[in-house]
């Protein structure tokens, strides 16, 4: 089965948001063995999403669509499906019974412009949007499937975990059951689609292609590899659609392994902070931050997946030279004579911490961020890190480059401090 | 002039990858005037671009394109433009010096694979990629004008800023001198595209259009009203496409803001950071945080921008018990009483933080943002908020539901944090 997304909204388009949807979207579609073939965005406008239908009908037999079923004037995703499908709307009892449950302590909600969210496509079968009141639309005719999600995000994920996907799994089993060529949805290949990706640092994109051309030269035309670098972190993906088995997947990753084992620091495709906190928890170890120029990512980053409080202790966010000296007893003197970004100062703001939140590990950084700030000597983009462990403190000096957005030199950073832990904590 | 995006990658077809360069390039587009039409994300395919490519030709005069430049196999783009404007590639040597330049210090990456980045179409013009080693191709042919960008966010962004925009925008002010319908590039309307964005905080989207429904209604057609509800704020943008004058759009924010005053917070579309920001900064305030459930989200939303410093000085995130305690001084006896999630624990944790790091203002963040650890009495989604402030301390309890995800439910907190702040700071 072959998929299409239609994001809907004006705001796409004029960058006031960044669809994230998508993205999240292919992912669920992908492990269920659904092929994306493209995303579009288009204006909320009827004769654009009416092309825009038409255009994606034509390349693929499933098409999602996010965005514009709110209640106010500016939403018309609705009145336009009615009119591809050539429907009307009617009022449904069930919905009006959900959106009266899920508003009974707000009833201000409950106005006549929430009440056109009850009224739904005729033909359309209703999915149940357990978050919020606009309804899921799946319109079927002459073999094309049509689903119409929110476009607030976290409606539309608890949707599609909990309705779509479910829906299009059990469609596509039945349909393969039928083992019959003449329906629209047989699917192209039998095979699983499966994407295998390995993590590497400290290495440059062109230089990893070479040490490993005999190999990827070597693959079966029916396997594709892909280079995605990103802050720092090459993440390679070996793809096979649908026509090599797992063990032979398997056996070219096994080649692959001891040509890039040096910068190899996952196998699968992780956020840093899991493989960190997956290390730590098998350890029984436990970790804190002192962050300057990082500002509390690195934190973030080390409490961003629920059970972190078995590893992750706290941070000291010290902006301020003065909460350098008085809460992580970095010496005055130290700051005089070195600066605040300083091997000097980072080691004693990484065992300040180390000490103040009784750890077996601690990360400090101090750096400049920019745009302004920079010096000859220190210029926007230098970063100090320092990681304190049960064996010692080590530090290392960054320079991320002048020309990099103060977002994305924090980025780098705390992706620095990451991938050393990462590999301290690796034997 | 209308434009269209072609984002060209697997990695957005999986999943692997949020594209948030089109809404960055959205943004610039829309500054300029130039009308963003639709944004398509296809495979790298060299079929599916070249049909992407038609496509969207048929529709816009401008094509953006990004992705796909890189040196290795899997990046196609390059060869494909060829293909579709009819021309080869030559060497560039202004490119290649550019290269060595960029790689002086790295040897390593001046290898075969870098070499083929300074050979380029010979009918483009070459952009200069300061920061990386992919040229940005620029063809133009009958009427057709297609730029060509890497897909790497800060090499795009830099491009676009340095180069890509500027010749845009020459280009369009010459057009448009030449006064005459001939040409393809002529503008469809000569007045600027305005969006005027009012944020509000505190009501559903519905009961907001309710109330400004007479106001809405009675807009001239040249004018668009749009809602944006995310995160608890509903940015609502009024639009006008080149039609009416700055003037008559103040106007009618003029006559909406009575309406409104009650849940406004700002009259533009900004970061809250950026609004609590220039708010301290102007009464010369400072701030710190205390963070069990955001751990750390709040402190980096307050140091995003450049100059934090001047009111920003540091938090402590007190995941663990033991450092609420230690380090912000909770009392023993408040945490085995109440709990870490209560209001007694929220306003010890603030009133510490303040007192430690000397500030006017502090934050206090005490949640549950699951998906595990909710009890009857807390679910998943209850977060505690405490505001210290030289006219005392005031707390809330927020229940951002089940349903949510934790970082959705540690972005409301952050959201509510941040709002409350600004009301407080606001007179």
């Amino acid at each position: 089965m072959r998929a299409e997304i239609i994001t809907i909204g004006d705001e796409l388009l004029i960058g006031q948001v960044v669809d994230t949807n998508s993205a999240w979207m292919a992912e669920r579609l992908n492990e269920s063995g659904i092929e994306l073939y493209q995303i579009t965005s288009v204006h909320d406008d009827r004769e654009h999403i009416l092309k825009a239908l038409d255009d994606a009908f034509s390349r693929a037999d499933i098409v999602l669509t996010t965005g514009g079923l709110g209640p106010t004037k500016d939403d018309i995703t609705k009145h336009v499906m009615c009119e591809y499908f050539g429907t009307t709307l009617v009022e449904d009892s069930r919905v009006r019974e959900h959106i009266h449950e899920l508003y009974k302590e707000r009833p201000d909600v409950l106005n006549r412009l929430t009440a056109t969210q009850w009224l739904v496509p005729e033909s359309a079968k209703i999915l149940t949007n357990r978050v919020g009141s606009a309804p899921i639309m799946v319109f079927e005719q002459t073999g094309k499937l049509l689903v119409a999600l929110p476009g607030v995000p976290h409606e539309m994920k608890i949707a599609m975990r909990e309705q779509v996907m479910p829906f299009l799994e059990f469609r596509e089993r039945s349909q393969s059951e039928l083992q019959n060529g003449a329906s629209a949805y047989s699917l192209e290949a039998s095979g699983e689609i499966i994407h295998r990706t390995m993590m590497l640092y400290g290495i440059a994109e062109s230089t990893l292609a070479i040490r490993i051309e005999e190999w990827e030269n070597a693959l079966p035309t029916t396997m594709h590899l892909a280079y995605l670098p990103k802050d720092g972190i090459i993440r390679l993906r070996l793809s096979s659609y649908g026509e090599a088995t797992k063990e032979e997947i398997e056996q070219q990753i096994a080649n692959l392994k001891p040509l890039i084992a040096g910068n190899l620091i996952a196998t699968e495709d992780l956020p840093l902070e899991t493989i960190l906190g997956n290390q730590l928890k098998a350890r029984h170890q436990t970790i804190a931050t002192a962050e300057s120029c990082t500002g509390g990512r690195l934190a973030a980053a080390l409490n961003a997946q629920s059970g972190a409080s078995a590893y992750y202790m706290g941070s000291v966010v010290a902006y301020d030279n003065t909460i350098k000296e008085q809460v992580l007893g970095v010496k005055h003197s130290t700051l005089e004579k070195y600066g605040a970004v300083s091997e000097q100062t980072v080691r004693e703001m990484a065992e300040g911490v180390r000490a103040l939140m009784n750890t077996d590990y601690a990360i400090a950084t101090s750096g400049i961020a920019g745009p302004t700030g920079g010096t000859p000597e220190k210029p926007v983009g230098t970063v100090w890190i320092a990681w304190a462990t049960p064996d010692g403190t080590t530090a290392e000096c960054y320079h991320f480059g002048v020309a990099r957005e103060r977002e994305q030199i924090t980025q780098r950073a705390v992706t620095a401090a990451l991938v050393e832990l990462i590999k301290i904590t690796k034997h």
